[in-house]
């Protein structure tokens, strides 16, 4: 038998306990091609409230009755693949349950590497370091000596960020909710200064100060009042990458915002917006860079690990709290021996 | 002497007569490393504005008692540098005056080719064509195939975007106001279709149907509204090119408008602020590429020419008021022989 967890109604607004519930089904057999993987770790992020929204977002909505979609990390125990021997772990799109028998392309990352724990799949060796090197690299290609500024900066994605453009030579500054994950970011993750948005009385004004050369590089997780505050003060030539909207509650309809097609002319600004899953190609590359900054102590990660299956429904709400510190994950018994 | 216009007082919003005054000075002589231009052309330009806003711009601030900055072009006359010979012509930031003693620094372009009216290189082979050039080339790259809109779709500078956007073998919408224009974008410019948003009573509609795949490029000179109706239809992976801002009277204070980035983010999108001066160095480059369309007959343009130096003070409102069609520009009467 295969618990899962069930989207039981739609949320309109923040994903909460009670538009799920657990069930219990057999497991099928596997078609031709699949895999049968044993989940470890259950994946908690902040994209789910997309998936699970009316509104037009990135991979197809998730239709009530349906398993909950979620990234999670297992172990191959059955295959009718040649590709895939039972034993390899894998992260993919298996969901929020405790057996996952998928077609090949629902795995977005074969897990080569030992040397590490299995649940950083799901964070800095997973999607949210690939954002994040992505989103940096490629997006917004930073130089040392430029300035960055990051939202959500003590988060999964932002702290990781922080640290890569540390690395670089860049000066890093981190914007961040309350006095505890300001303290983070400067004593965990290294950032050069950290603006507290919950309190800055003006917090553009404090962008200002805090980066007298202008804004070189943006790594947007917020969009909304935070985002204007920084872009109103990006140098020329800046590079803004977003990679979240985590300050927007509802893009039904759309919100109105200051318009900034004039500032981004006058800057000679760049704005993209990117997915981490565009670049699956490429996850290796990400995944190793990465892997070599853990090992030298210059990649650092907090996790929040709740334990079984049972705590996944009212798992989404706490990323929209500021409650959770890190990687929120779900872990799994059967992982625990 | 030397006949030139003068600013006598700012503008607040479009620059009109009563803002400028004709004064005559004696020529000075020039300094080491100086040359001496005759303009023949004076270039009317939607970016004066901005040069005389109290707002933030590209370019410095004209103050009051300065000669009206301006692209003009013209014959060196007289040469202390060893780089320029009399005779030579020039495109540059010459003023709107007879002669311009001016630095090197101030010719933005050597005209090489003879086989063309000067004045092209104030329109379709200066600014406006490189604008096009680099606006659609670097910030947009289409792909042959690609849905291509471009706003002021029988302007200067879009009209040369939408015919260089035909000959590499996109699909282009114009976007223009009234009937006049609309008919230009079919008739004289080869637009496959064209929207009058003007009367259009619902333009992102009708951008829908014109864009049944999406937009993969969009070439923006309007922002405001019009752009807000394009942008709700692009693709994934489209590239958005602000170029102008035209619809848009005051950014002082900011004007609020629809928040793009939850859609940029879906969408995988690219918008990008540029300015044609950034690309100096490959001006010759574009030139190249544009002059090859023309004598090949598949790159048209419109010159609308005033007669003399003192129909420009009141020469800018006509960019605003829609009056005008294809490049704005002051003849001085020296160069009618």
């Amino acid at each position: 038998m295969n618990r899962r967890v069930i989207l039981k109604g739609r949320p309109q607004g923040i994903p909460l306990a009670e538009h799920f519930e657990l069930d219990s089904a057999p497991l099928r057999a596997l078609d031709d091609g699949q895999i049968l993987v044993r989940n470890h770790y259950l994946s908690v992020d902040p994209a789910m409230r997309g998936w699970l929204s009316d509104a037009q977002s990135y991979g197809a909505r998730i239709e009530v009755g349906d398993v909950m979609r979620a990234f999670a990390v297992g172990e191959i125990v059955e295959s009718r693949n040649e590709s895939f021997v039972p034993g390899e772990r894998v992260m993919g799109l298996f969901g929020w349950q405790e057996y996952a028998c998928v077609d090949p392309q629902s795995v977005l990352l074969r897990i080569d590497e030992h040397d590490f724990p299995i649940s950083l799949s799901l964070g800095v060796l997973g999607l949210n370091g690939i954002a994040a090197y992505f989103g940096l690299m490629d997006a917004c290609a930073p130089k040392a000596g430029e300035t960055v500024v990051v939202s959500t900066a003590a988060g999964a994605v932002g702290s990781c960020v922080g640290q890569m453009a540390r690395n670089l030579g860049c000066r890093v500054i981190g914007i961040a909710g309350g006095p505890e994950k300001c303290k983070l970011c400067i004593d965990e993750f290294g950032y050069d200064d950290v603006l507290d948005y919950k309190h800055e009385p003006d917090l553009a004004s404090a962008i200002a100060r805090a980066c007298p050369d202008g804004v070189d590089v943006y790594f947007d997780n917020t969009a909304g009042p935070i985002s204007d505050a920084v872009i109103r003060h990006i140098s020329a030539g800046a590079r803004i990458a977003i990679c979240g909207t985590a300050s927007i509650s509802s893009w039904d309809p759309w919100p109105t915002g200051p318009r900034y097609e004039r500032h981004l002319l006058v800057k000679r600004a760049t704005v993209r917006g990117f997915i981490a899953l565009d670049y699956v190609d490429r996850y290796p590359e990400a995944v190793a860079r990465l892997g070599r900054w853990i090992k030298e102590g210059r990649l650092r990660y907090r996790e929040e690990i709740l334990e079984g299956i049972e705590q996944a429904p009212s798992a989404i709400s706490r990323l929209y709290t500021g409650e959770n510190q890190g990687k929120l994950l779900i872990r799994l018994p059967a992982s625990r021996g």
